[in-house]
């Protein structure tokens, strides 16, 4: 299944006409992605309407998302793979995406305070031949938060570019999160291991194989 | 009990003649302490001997090393609290510190395969008037490794400055970790929501209070 050396380097992915596509204006998932040591670039896709049909559920929509930004990238050629991904956070219920406003990014907090929450990120691979899509999810526990906190950060940190209003990597997430359940990397926006078990599906990740 | 203001700022802290040291030579705990949004300097302690007394059990290790590292450092001033720390790995009941050498740090990777394990981190908080000690643990499960992963990664990264012989914000961490239970950044090497929670009670974590 696997045409590579035992060590897949640059050279090797290059040679056998393989490149990774990384559709995502996410600086933490590119930072992520760069963690997996495997050469990859980041083409964006285009507009994508953000729009969830009724008939899909909450747990259901990053993975519809996923596919919907994946069908709006241009087409492939072949030897191309391309990951989309999108983050939601799911608390009682609530599908939480990213703020509109201070106002917005208040309320998902006092929701998530003293509250645990499912992070759900859908991903899609995709090449010319195959499209392979999954969902991974991570449960967090945050303590009360008090109304103090909550505008410490909104003021001093960007809740805007974040599912459910806040980073795991920022404050908000080092002082206020008891504990999580799953892959944390998942809820900095991309679960790697299980991406990464997908890319060696592929023939692509190939490190120590 | 807080005599600062609702938002602490360094001038704040250094009108109070507060000072946070923390006494690590891990590049990890100064990021994580960053992150805390509190000011701190680092000062290393004299060498500890880190021997463990045969009463003292695995899970009592990392706080009794930490309170070891603690009474090695300078006699502390009014105003200095001091923060010690030490992380170990648990797993089938062994205690994993840091390898000696390659087939050391092998054969502590070889045991995490396919296994779940416990990072404990002992933290040992100290001013002239009181001393606080406590253990955070968090579930740490790897899926199986192949020889090959662990030699690609032995031979690409640096196990040697790490308990347990991985980083979990490496390349084994993400491709190979499945789930954890408990802090992320305990297994980093600081229990930072913990380590907030005390700073507070020793009025030094003021931000949104």
């Amino acid at each position: 299944m696997n045409s590579f050396n035992s060590i897949a380097l640059p050279d090797a992915l290059q040679a056998a006409g393989i490149t990774l596509i990384l559709a995502s204006g996410s600086p933490r998932r590119r930072q992520l992605m760069e963690g997996l040591d495997i050469p990859f670039k980041v083409e964006l896709t285009g507009e994508v309407d953000e729009i969830i049909p009724a008939a899909i559920s909450p747990e259901e929509a990053p993975e519809y998302l996923a596919r919907l930004k994946s069908a709006a990238f241009r087409p492939l050629t072949p030897g191309e793979t391309l990951i989309t991904a999108d983050t939601v956070v799911i608390c009682r219920g609530q599908l939480l995406g990213k703020p509109a406003d201070k106002a917005g990014a208040r309320r998902m907090l006092q929701l998530l305070s003293d509250n645990r929450h499912d992070v759900l990120t859908g991903v899609c691979l995709r090449t010319t031949a195959v499209v392979r899509t999954f969902t991974a999810r991570t449960t967090v526990f945050f303590r009360p938060l008090s109304a103090a906190e909550i505008d410490f950060y909104l003021d001093h940190y960007c809740p805007y570019d974040k599912a459910g209003a806040y980073g795991v990597q920022e404050w908000i997430g080092f002082v206020g999160i008891e504990r999580i359940e799953g892959s944390y990397f998942n809820v900095m926006g991309l679960p790697l291991h299980q991406l990464y078990a997908e890319l060696q599906e592929l023939g692509i990740a190939t490190r120590g194989h």
